[in-house]
């Protein structure tokens, strides 16, 4: 068995080990999986966050629990468990239906099958990284909105991806976090994940974005995308739209990055995307009165045409 | 003595009484006010805020120290302490020097002049709330940002005056209310204020007007100003400039409330307003890495070019 790393995630010989991320970024504290079970706990507590890293480290899981004598049977029954801890997630479903079409369920096919899980998302983030990072020049002042680093994948990330490698390559870049509310993961994990990859960067409310751009000081937006309907449409993080439209009226070039995996053939265009509805008390915080009505959507849809360019891991859109 | 009441302060002959705003939304706590001391500490605790209300209520302070029986001598004394209650307060000095302006400190004519001051905040907030409600028709749904209500003024404020009197006049509104990060006025107080007076309204997440705007959910923006210059451009909370680049974008109509004091004629454009750097704190929350850096202004500036019109209280720029 490989020894796999990523930000959030370790796998060797003596176990997988997974970040805590609803302790960061006050404590980096790290749980060793014990089998399936344990995994489906962490997922189902989001202890294990990020679509792409779930499905990875739900394929780990399995593999570890194959290392540990698991026969085919136990593997199958594990799998089907593990498959449902969260109905929505695409990546982790798809991950376990991998496994459980190999055509026999052994200790070498289940971890071999597991590492390619990992290596493909790595070499996919790897793609996104290289052809995003030809884009910024040295001295760049970059926007980014939400959460679209390390943490949610088993490679560098998507859009935070791009900009470590143009921090690697020796580019000077300086990079304002949206603060990302209501769950504020720019503030808690984009900014924590910055810190940690030593990129120079400032937090800002979501409503300070306008006043950067507005005195020339932000020269290109980069963000992740949940879902990218055929005709270019991007749903993402709430407050993106918003981002687009502003970068839009101050001509920044606005750049989504993401998998091609992300694009959603079923879906002709972004009207077609249901937005969840989030609880409210995710926008009262315990600051508003409770008798107030709150609108809370999960991500909104920007328009292709407020897009300079998608960044995808096979090319550029 | 007068008996002049509004949302914060109530004053008559049996005393001074102003709400605690610090408790706001959770706890309506009326302090009576003892003497001028005590209104020295409640406006430096912040119990007592907003540049109009300080004012009105300082000056109604020195009209119950007058009314107990202070002398000349000790009102000009306590008069000169309370005016370098909070520096920046230029409503709270402008209302100090007519006091002390007065041809004789006497009982009668610093009471008589308190409920001036009083008054004629009234007259000011009635005269824009006219103006600005003949705007709105029945059935809008009216995006503001922070709070330009009747906690700040003696009158029924500015931008939420304006709501309010549509309001009575029947006209059926739906107010979305802008959180207003990082301080929440909007989720703490407008959304309070709203609800006292039973005007249906809907907290969102400062990064969530956008999506409402390409859903074609918001007619109007009304905000009110901290200062504006003498060509037109508006300092405002910041948050303001990004709701009207949006406003404009979806071509949304965006008012501006104001006072006609709130124009500074030394003020030749945006340009020339300095704006105020506040504490990195306020934006990390206790969430965000304490490494991190932060970029926090108290307001940004719309210029007049995306300002559909400014209501002033003695007619429309």
């Amino acid at each position: 068995m490989k020894s796999l790393t990523s930000l959030a995630l370790t796998s060797d010989p003596s176990g997988l080990r997974v970040l805590d991320q609803r302790r960061l970024p006050h404590e980096e504290h790290w749980v060793t999986c014990r089998d399936p079970e344990h995994m489906i706990e962490l997922i189902q507590g989001l202890a294990v966050r990020g679509a792409p890293l779930i499905g990875v480290a739900a394929a780990l899981a399995m593999a570890h629990y194959a290392e540990s004598g698991a026969n085919a049977e136990a593997i199958r029954s594990a799998s089907t468990r593990l498959r449902a801890a969260r109905p929505t997630a695409v990546n982790l479903m798809a991950a376990i239906d991998r496994l459980l079409g190999l055509p026999e369920l052994t200790k070498d096919s289940v971890v071999r099958e597991a590492e390619a899980i990992f290596e493909a998302d790595v070499a996919s983030c790897e793609a996104q990284a290289e052809l995003g990072a030809a884009l910024i020049s040295d001295g760049d002042s970059i926007l980014t909105h939400c959460n679209a680093g390390g943490l949610v994948a088993a490679g560098i990330g998507t859009a935070l991806g791009v900009l470590r490698r143009a921090h690697e390559q020796g580019k000077r870049i300086h990079v304002y976090v949206d603060e990302t509310r209501p769950l504020l993961q720019g503030a808690r994990i984009t900014a924590w994940e910055l810190g940690k990859l030593g990129i120079d960067h400032t937090l800002i409310c979501d409503n300070m974005a306008a006043s950067l751009m507005g005195q020339g000081k932000i020269q290109k937006v980069f963000v992740g995308a949940d879902r990218i309907a055929k005709n270019g449409d991007v749903a993402n993080k709430i407050g993106t739209y918003g981002v687009a439209v502003l970068a839009h009226h101050h001509r920044v070039p606005f750049y989504v990055v993401a998998p091609r995996t992300t694009f959603d053939s079923g879906c002709p265009s972004g009207k077609d995307i249901p937005i969840e509805q989030r609880a409210a008390d995710e926008v009262r915080a315990g600051k508003a009165p409770t008798t107030s009505r709150v609108y809370n959507p999960a991500f909104d849809v920007t328009p292709r045409e407020l897009i300079t360019g998608i960044v995808l891991d096979d090319g550029m859109l």
